[in-house]
């Protein structure tokens, strides 16, 4: 798999400086979420105005690296693995950004949601929450350990996801139904589960992204394996 | 702007060649978009169940188009101008398999809501899908052209959409409130505004980075500036 001639050691400290920055990004971009939905359940007012206004940390990030991959595509030319992995890195980057969007728009909903009566205590979206996050971290240790297992590990876990989705928006349609003074704030607790399905989903881009650079194997689209990728 | 030594012929053929598959994706996902939609309004089963069922060719572009990218990369090492197109077109194409899950997203709750009696006659959101779909077309143009005026349309369009989505919002919760048999349709339709309205925000993506190919000009997050990207 890896480049007959290596590249120059300049080069292989340049890609490790990338993944330093995209695990920090990953990092920063997990800890917002982490706050959003911790005001969420605390109805924490000061925790969701860091998320709110704090972004820029993320955003800036996402340039930088974003200007990283460029300059080592043009600079070094790299060759097969190495090749795979900083056009991956392109990917990430954006996935990354998402989540720390998905960050924002969850303590949006949690702002709404601090100014009606709680609906019910919340147990499934902290787990969500959770699992969502384990899969990110996950996702990018697969990165940097170029761990095939882990990245598999991370597809398996968006199933679970998937299900506390569903279980929470049947929960929660059964409360608006019966108790109308719940609809607003039950909708914004179903949009939240949303926004942490869509942040397993990048997770779960970034594993599919990880198996594809170490085994040159596409995973994304069983059955639609007739492309010119190899 | 342009490298100051061209790459050969070939290269230039190949680069049109993925081009035009952009445009050919573009076109798949817009139309299936169109569908789903078109099936939400008429509650036709058929036209629903094409976009469930459908979506293969647009998966077998994405991974033909992320082969094309590598092979251009790994073979012609483009620089400048030729570089951002290159990587541009693997973000655009990630960003248009999304239109195509969103699509898909929409048909799943189109075939929900014809289940239940209409909740109303549906006027925003069928207004909202024609400006998500000419969004899409005129960033894909933009791209293709590398007209930076048209790609700033798209961007300044995408307001539309958001408020558009958030009267969309009220207005199904006046519903909800009075009569609590709409509740789960027009949770559906709320769903399918804002499936809508994260089209658009890929057509915003490809606009920003029809931006950076041509300007190399980063518009992604004014203040956050201090990159590494030159």
């Amino acid at each position: 798999m890896e480049p007959v001639e290596r590249l120059p050691r300049h080069f292989q400290d340049e890609l490790e400086l990338l993944k330093t920055r995209l695990l920090e990004m990953g990092g920063l971009a997990e800890e917002n979420v982490r706050l959003a939905v911790q005001g969420l359940v605390d109805r924490n007012r000061s925790g969701i105005e860091r998320v709110l206004t704090g972004d820029d940390p993320v955003n800036r990030l996402h340039v930088e690296i974003d200007g990283r991959c460029f300059t080592l595509l043009a600079l070094f030319q790299p060759m097969a693995a190495d090749l795979r992995t900083i056009v991956a890195a392109v990917k990430i980057n954006t996935d990354l950004e998402r989540v720390g969007d998905l960050a924002v728009n969850i303590a949006q909903a949690a702002a709404r949601y601090a100014t009606h009566p709680p609906v019910k205590k919340l147990i499934d979206i902290p787990l969500m929450a959770e699992i969502a996050q384990n899969m990110l971290r996950d996702a990018l240790d697969a990165f940097v350990r170029r761990d095939v297992d882990l990245a598999q590990h991370v597809l398996d876990e968006d199933d679970r996801l998937d299900a506390l989705k569903t279980q929470i928006f049947r929960e929660l349609l059964t409360y608006m139904l019966q108790d109308p003074a719940t609809i607003e704030p039950a909708l914004d607790l179903i949009l939240v589960s949303r926004h942490l399905e869509r942040i397993g989903d990048h997770a779960t881009n970034i594993a599919e992204d990880v198996i594809f650079i170490v085994s040159a194997r596409d995973v994304r689209h069983p059955g639609a394996q007739g492309g010119a990728r190899t």
